[in-house]
């Protein structure tokens, strides 16, 4: 049995995944939060995995949403996560009693939308992920391109507002502050008091207020969330058209919890691609498709990693 | 007889360039400028070659600052030249007479420092040139990453400012305005009252100021100058991270007019890059080194094209 998880800034998502990609069961735990012992995080993991194991477990792949090194054994940082220079894989590995691999959760992700969803058959690709922060991953002549030290695409972390929204990060400006979850409930709090669907979808507690409920009143045609959309959406556009002027790939995939909006994310999004590319008149202007394999995209990828299928 | 030309936003400089990458002789034109008929680039291109050709000419390399296709046939669009959709290679083939192959200037610039100069041996590169505008490459496993439509690389061309400084491209915000030598003109331009120095060598006329006075005046410690300097190279660092952010090079080269300034440029370049970088306190934070080959680079690349060496 071969296990892959999800290490998000909010979940931990792992999944039994068949050598054909399919996933079987799955077992959910929040993530402990940023500021807390790492020791809590590995239990949160250590939990979700042993509700799958049976005793039957060979290997677990770890999809982590942090800078994952060059040697692929330690999370360097984590904006979203309480690890830093930890031997994450050797720590978990041990405790299990099973081989460990692991990778940034973006990478896995395209891992895993190149060998059996939206980037298949692309020559390039640069795949989005839109959840708490931004993933990112580039996909050369169906190769991951992971940089010299193991940290390419980290499109999130892009200065894309000189002075900007201080990020997580530790700087200031960066693109997931305006292109993500975080950026979406940001603006649809800021706008609560016109937006009874909201108001209500929250119990009139802002803090209490999440990217599902944006999503959900948008559906709806809520105007607060539709325009919440329409921003993110907007920001969305203008970042990847500054990848597409530095890498020029055939295809873009945009994935993540975001990404479940669909048109009221990508629509705008595609609007800004073509207004912001330099020479859109004059060029093919990328596709921009969503993500096929949905929240379960980045286990799946580490699944792939665990079973040495890539 | 192989002769490389580069042509740039403001000027033509072809070189017979032997078999070692060696540079025997070079003719120099104005470029006619962006608003003219398209006829008036390719007569001076034609006279700079002729100048150098002697009867023997074999081939000639073009390094075009602008959009050229997938097919390398066409400039699809250049922001500095008169060119849109021409059929370049085809039209000076027949005019010559000889083969003529074309790429990017950038491209052409990073072949050649890749073989000769201060890319060698590394395993990734980020290259960007900064003359009139921007210029770039990718250099990834030793290879030259030229994109699904042949435009990677338009690195100046990143909307760096929402809202910002109106661009030749049509579009606003984009990174060559705040990092160029167009850029480090306007600087210096703005405060030129401040500057005896700077008023002396352009006689007092803004309009005839140009980028090798501000650097001359820098050298000498002009503070008018050093500080046009210092924001080109603060937003050089700043665009650099943004890059490797994304690409997590080895290596970043910078080449280019305005980087005859040396440390001027590069060690405020460097600081920016430190301090923008995401992660730079837990990374290996990429070498920020000089190009080695000088305004000569993209001729020469040209010519390694034009000899099938690369």
């Amino acid at each position: 049995m071969i296990v892959g998880v999800d290490i998000g800034g909010t979940k931990v998502l792992a999944g039994e995944v068949t050598a054909d990609g399919e996933v079987r069961r799955t077992a959910l735990r929040v993530t402990p939060g940023r500021r807390v012992p790492a020791q809590l995080v590995e239990d949160a993991l250590t939990e979700a995995v042993m509700e799958l194991a049976d005793g039957e477990l060979e290997a677990v792949g770890l999809a982590a949403a942090g800078f994952v090194d060059v040697t692929r054994t330690q999370v360097l940082f984590a904006p979203h996560l309480p690890w830093h220079r930890e031997d994450v894989v050797a720590r978990l590995s041990q405790r299990w009693g099973v081989p460990v691999i692991m990778d940034n959760d973006a990478n896995c992700t395209a891992l895993a939308e190149a060998r059996y969803g939206a980037a298949r058959g692309a020559s390039s690709t640069v795949l989005v992920t839109l959840g708490t922060g931004i993933g990112g991953a580039l996909l050369l002549a169906g190769e991951l391109w992971r940089g010299a030290g193991g940290m390419a695409g980290e499109f999130g972390h892009q200065q894309v507002v000189p002075g900007g929204l201080p990020c997580q990060c530790g700087r200031s400006g960066c693109w997931e502050q305006y292109c993500s979850g975080n950026a979406l409930v940001r603006h649809a709090r800021a706008r609560l008091g016109a937006s009874p669907v909201l108001a209500a979808a929250c119990g009139g507690d802002p803090g209490a207020l999440t990217g599902p409920m944006v999503t959900e009143a948008a559906t709806q045609g809520d105007p607060v969330s539709l325009a919440a959309f329409r921003s993110v959406g907007d920001w969305l556009g203008v970042g990847l058209a500054n990848l597409v002027a530095s890498f020029d790939p055939a295809l873009l995939v945009v994935g993540g919890g975001v990404s479940v909006a669909g048109r009221l994310l990508l629509d705008p999004a595609r609007a800004a691609l073509a207004r912001s590319l330099v020479g859109a008149e004059d060029r093919v202007v990328p596709s921009v498709v969503p993500a096929e394999l949905g929240p379960r995209a980045g286990l799946v990828g580490a699944a792939l990693l665990a079973r040495g299928l890539v």
